[in-house]
């Protein structure tokens, strides 16, 4: 069974405004979703609206009216309260604000702490791209006291930090946009959560065990390794990307905050930047280089056994293309969540077989 | 031998002013030189003043008395032209250049083009901390035909990139500041290239041969793998963090730039950046919780066989509190170096044994 981009759109949006989540943040979380299933990031597309959205406003733990709140601003920054809401709308409201600071100003970058999941940034990366401005997004969680499965310090086996990813966008010209979106662990937990559903081994080199040993078991895995996987070929950096990422949220927005208890961050937070291309030069002549660029590395010759380069973004923007024409391919799951949630809350649902 | 921080400080100073390289400038190449050894980066130290710059600096490869040149800039922004100059002096003045713009505005924003190598970029990327400041350092450089060695695209071995380096300096109160300073390549050129005078293996997941295939023998590293190692364990994001570095340093700048022959890069780019941290919150609270930070993070018990978790940058303040006390070591090829120049150039020459 396959859905169409546009019938999902609507179909997410009206259940989310059964929960009684404003029209506005009800579209604003539908988008990411549709924009990562149809990119074929479908570990964060339909497959988590039930999961991670409905159910969590349902049950209390995600907030359905959150008022997003700006704590601190200037005319180029803010840091703000997520209000325990959406953080895929929390997402859209953070862009728009950094894009309209950077359209006011230069740059616009939004810290924003006490928020959610965020699923696929490279959505949020994106929104500056057309208005000729890079994106940049991250989202970052620290346990200060450890928790059952994450990224670990490097020479310790201790979970501490989320696989807090980072993306950043940045316009061409007739070549697809470059688009990296990633973990800043090897993999995102969704990679190794499929693999369990779908009863394969996880490569050396993503996960430890309990026991900080390397394990191909999916149901084992407990540390999740910085890029870079071991200290020798360089986990230290993916380790140090992560901590940036989370300086850039919890840090700027006070999401890792004193407590009782000591300094710990009780929520997911967010950064949101946007920079405009003509702080330095004309946005066309930047574009023009772009692809060039783009084609420059294009034009490598195929390492033996490969037909072509891949760049950041390529396979998301073809798969995208395809998808827009021919539906998101769903599976058994997510038909049976989507045809639930159709019942439940009383929204008609269109589906291609 | 040793040799004193401060006294290979004014040693270098003085030998570059020999070669008509201007006071600041001379000062300003010599400054990263002595941080590099003194941080026990001594790939980027002592070691390097002879080959990459007083060598450069006689053979006309690099002009001595550069001028660089804003070509145009805003408030908050400039691209300049490094006249293929000291790229460590551009680099001084290029971050400096940074720290005053986000001084006036809260954030300055430096792209390079047409300079030289610009070392151990930690060191750029600390000037702003002592500011309240988070500093942003990148080097790029795009061989738009192909080089003999440096990065290749995924799913291709002909190498297209410099290890296009990145660094962040953040700044903590009683703890070391954070400072991440990577290759986006899993190791720089210098790592390969010690091990190849060293008579020592490398280890596999570092580089690939003519032919493609992993190997341990440096001698034959041509392809310098993109962090990740491999496409399985994350060589995309690597890679896309080394273009992400060129589009800050090259493309911002106009550094990759349509020629006769198309588009290409002729000399290396760099991009500085400052962000006042009190476009956010209040520097000291900030700090505070980056101190909580480091500290819930080293309480991470080690993993059996390690002795304590290692955080970006520690390594390097400890080896520099160190070195700045007993002086910085030296191999018989640095003092065979130190004593040629001292002798060419009249430089009085002060060792300790």
């Amino acid at each position: 069974m396959k859905i169409h981009a546009e019938a999902f759109r609507s179909f997410a949006t009206q259940v989310l405004q059964r929960l009684d989540v404003p029209r506005q943040q009800a579209a604003d979380t539908a988008a990411p979703l549709v924009w990562a299933s149809l990119s074929g990031i479908d570990t964060h597309g339909v497959r988590n609206l039930k999961s991670y959205y409905v159910d969590t406003v349902v049950d209390g733990q995600i907030k359905a009216g959150a008022q997003f709140n700006i704590e601190f601003e200037t005319p180029m920054s803010a840091r703000a309260d997520g209000d325990n809401g959406l953080g895929l709308a929390a997402g859209g409201w953070g862009m728009r604000l950094a894009i309209e600071k950077a359209v006011n100003t230069g740059i616009g970058l939004v810290s924003v702490r006490n928020s959610n999941h965020l699923g696929a940034l490279g959505y949020f990366a994106e929104l500056p791209v057309e208005h000729d401005m890079i994106g940049i997004c991250m989202s970052g969680k620290l346990y200060a006291r450890g928790n059952f499965r994450g990224m670990a310090p490097v020479f310790s086996v201790q979970p501490m930090f989320g696989t807090n990813p980072l993306a950043v966008a940045i316009p061409c010209g007739e070549e697809p946009n470059y688009m990296l979106d990633m973990a800043t662990a090897v993999v995102p937990v969704n990679r190794v959560i499929k693999a369990k559903e779908l009863g394969q081994p996880i490569p050396l080199g993503w996960c430890l065990d309990a026991n900080g040993l390397p394990t191909t078991d999916p149901a084992a895995a407990k540390v999740y390794l910085p890029l870079g996987s071991t200290r020798e070929t360089g986990a230290h950096k993916g380790f140090g990307l992560a901590m940036l990422v989370e300086v850039f949220t919890a840090l700027l927005s006070g999401g890792f905050a004193d407590t009782p208890e000591g300094y710990d961050q009780n929520k997911i937070a967010h950064f949101f930047g946007a920079i405009r291309i003509d702080l330095f030069r004309d946005p066309a002549d930047f574009k023009a280089a772009m692809d060039a660029m783009m084609r420059a590395l294009r034009s490598a010759p195929p390492a033996p056994g490969h037909e072509r380069v891949i760049l950041p973004g390529d396979i998301e923007h073809e798969t995208a293309q395809q998808r827009r024409q021919s539906g998101i391919p769903l599976t058994e799951q997510e038909v049976s969540e989507l045809r639930w949630l159709s019942d439940h809350y009383d929204v008609p649902l269109e589906l291609m077989s």
